[in-house]
């Protein structure tokens, strides 16, 4: 297995290559990205045509650099690579991050230089990320490739053949409350590959659920066994890139990419224990659903919320998926009325809550406690609608009943999931990722449909019943 | 066929019922809301407990008001219902819109008073709407029960039995740029129901579009006949609530309607002609496709946009909705390649195109040109990475490429739908929400992802597929 430490955690980077022309993404990017982060190692900016660069010194080659460089990010045009590569084995360099593209993904003389500069690294022992690829995002370490990934470190570790969905998830999981341990996007992987990774990250202690973007895999046997262990001792989220005909034709000229077929990958990740999914909404939505409740247990859901509309078409959203939404007990039925004066609500399951209507902190306590206690259920949804709230009530209310909410939940026998039901107006959305903060912070996942929070438990339960 | 324009289009309004806490739903929400939004009819409050509300005089009964009545709003407690009815009955009101509830979907006593009460409305000749809903939402009219619902008219209508959804789907509908001809949430349908306001959108000269959540239906052979008919001359949209049991069960305390079974309904709703689609964003989705591409053509999609693996991804979402999306000629990808100079990029479909990264207004004309000029090629999907662009090139420059996609779309020999990929964050949203403005008034629809894009295609195919 290969020790990565020094990969995600680089004390000496050297960033070969630095595009005169500001526009061109290059080395420039990396450098000013991590003296921005404030990365506590040292950079070495390595280029033949400047002398300085944001106030660091420029070596004309890696050689020239007086000190051992854990990692080296290369951006320079591939005709250059073979001579950079022969001076970072020269140098005895721990690993390169190989931004350079127009290897294997073009084809012919295209694969041919890919092989070349692969073998050149792995004869001087240096450990090789891509090349066509954007490598690492570490919070932890204060190394990234962007600014607006979140700084904080988490739990979820995603390991990513696209460098664009590296950064699609990375982003959209900061609106989700969800933040990462490592990303890496490791392109055409040339030398380092998902299975390397995937082995990494399930001895990584920071690392509580595993996420992957694969489009192929190098080698099927290693990398099967290395899933089916790692299925075994954390949770391994798979979006599978190339599934269709279209998609598995685009894999090949984006990272030279295998797909191989849809079914044999749904067979494989089933077997092994990992959890398909089809989008990068679906990654997010069952990587929290399983950081925030590790043990969800198989039974039925009780729906409550606002509504009794959205309350029937929730119920539905819930059953398509696969969940079932029990009737209550009769003697249940009869100790929630008290909690719903109103006439023309809906007293079972689903269960249509007057939430900021009128309702006091103990009344939604006492509700939630009451439907907890059945048998039939193993946890609880509940949904709001935002704007309602907003329109009605003011965000001040909004806050106190979701403190309200926190407080039930705590006390609740039974996981629950929240549901933020949004117009998906700014303003809506900017109160709705507050309160989000809140809840996911003591560990209540929130979504904002139904129809995501049922099909993210259903993939859950699905995965605790697929474990021995 | 009931004649409803009095109904959307009332000159004169009675609002029965204030209640004294203001914290309490009923009639003064109406009063203000109507004075709000500068409704031009005239508004008489009937209550006997006060003389005056926000200014208006207050009548202690209907008949007391020295005019005619086109629609009264009623929300006093149940037990009053069936003396408020026949005094409207005396007053010869037009139509009553009935917000109470405590009826059949209470079952018992609650049912004999609902029919008790229609039938005094009926004999009287007044027809009515509900009980246990919202009623009327006409922004033409300048009707509402909301001041959050758009104030601008629209080319969709939407029949709903249930108030909730019926605000979920006008409050969503802003956010995605779908404006409104009516809207009716109609409840318990005790006399007027689905198939009148069915019959009634069919011919409404405002409504283009027709979208619908339905629990029940109250005389399934007339519905059939009136959704096979209005689906001949309008796209008629359909979320049936209650299609799961928990969901069914929920229905009946809801609305008292008989959801009937699912494979009925599925089957009901594609011999007629209908759409029948699972969510509200689904929903939606359908109705801005139909609404900006009426004439959308069979065939593949090409998939343009920026990122290998978001390409990948999306390819394999188009294909598991069904769309396929075909390799272009030989010839072609030889003239793509001029606009790509990038190494790393994949020229294919999916295409992955350089939007804002040194790609000219004109590059990105011939590209689409070039792509719709292929047979194969039946719609193009743009996707771009909003946050990505904020990030590096700021809003003026994002702007500026979207007024250059319009100007492309407007030249483009085939359909284009937009998507504006997201992180979800406020920021994005807003910048989102402005650029969506500008392309859904040009017809260009707007979608948040290629998956939801790629369905709503598939459903309108599906549809003009079902037409003869």
């Amino acid at each position: 297995m290969a020790d990565l430490d020094r990969l995600f955690h680089p004390e000496s980077v050297a960033v070969i290559g630095i595009p005169s022309d500001p526009n061109k993404w290059g080395g420039g990017n990396w450098i000013e990205t991590l003296l921005e982060l404030g990365f506590e190692g040292k950079i070495y900016p390595v280029s033949p045509n400047m002398s300085e660069f944001k106030g660091l010194r420029v070596y004309p080659s890696i050689e020239d650099i007086p000190d051992s460089i854990d990692l080296a990010v290369i951006s320079v045009p591939a005709r250059f690579t073979t001579q950079v590569m022969q001076e970072c084995a020269r140098k005895g360099v721990g690993f390169v991050q190989f931004y350079t593209a127009g290897f294997s993904e073009m084809g012919g003389k295209g694969s041919s230089l890919e092989i070349e500069v692969a073998e050149i690294a792995v004869r001087g022992g240096v450990r090789v990320v891509g090349p066509n690829c954007m490598g690492v995002y570490c919070p932890r370490g204060r190394f990234s490739w962007r600014l607006d990934f979140p700084q904080e470190s988490g739990a979820v570790a995603f390991l990513s053949q696209s460098g664009f969905n590296a950064v699609q998830v990375a982003t959209m999981g900061v609106a989700r409350e969800l933040r990462f341990s490592k990303v890496i996007s490791y392109g055409n992987a040339a030398d380092l590959n998902e299975t390397d990774f995937l082995e990494y990250f399930a001895g990584d202690p920071e690392t509580r659920v595993i996420t992957a973007y694969i489009e192929g895999v190098k080698d099927g046997q290693r990398f099967i066994t290395a899933l089916r262990r790692t299925a075994q001792v954390k949770p391994v989220i798979v979006l599978k890139g190339g599934r269709s005909k279209a998609g598995a034709r685009a894999t090949v000229s984006h990272t030279a990419a295998l797909a191989g077929t849809r079914t044999i990958w749904e067979s494989v990740l089933r077997q092994a224990g990992a959890i398909e999914v089809r989008s990068f909404d679906e990654l997010l939505d069952v990587a929290l659903a399983i950081q925030c409740l590790p043990a969800l247990a198989s039974g039925g859901v009780a729906l409550i919320g606002t509504g009794g509309g959205p309350s029937v078409v929730g119920a539905d959203e819930c059953e398509d998926v696969g969940l079932t939404v029990p009737p209550l007990p009769e003697h249940v039925v009869e100790a929630l009325r008290q909690f719903v004066p109103q006439e023309g609500t809906s007293v079972q399951n689903p269960f249509e809550s007057p939430f900021g209507f009128g309702q006091s902190r103990q009344q939604l306590q006492e509700t939630m406690a009451l439907i907890a206690s059945c048998h039939e259920i193993a946890s609880l949804i509940i949904h709001l609608e935002i704007d309602t709230l907003l329109h009605f009530r003011g965000e001040r209310e909004l806050s106190i009943i979701i403190d309200a909410l926190i407080s039930a939940s705590r006390d609740c026998s039974k996981p629950v999931i929240v549901v933020l039901r949004t117009s998906g107006l700014p303003e809506d959305v900017r109160a709705i990722l507050e309160q989000q903060q809140a809840l996911v912070a003591c560990g209540i996942p929130v979504y904002p449909t139904i129809r995501r929070a049922a099909l993210a438990i259903s993939k859950v339960l699905e995965y605790q019943r697929s474990r021995p």
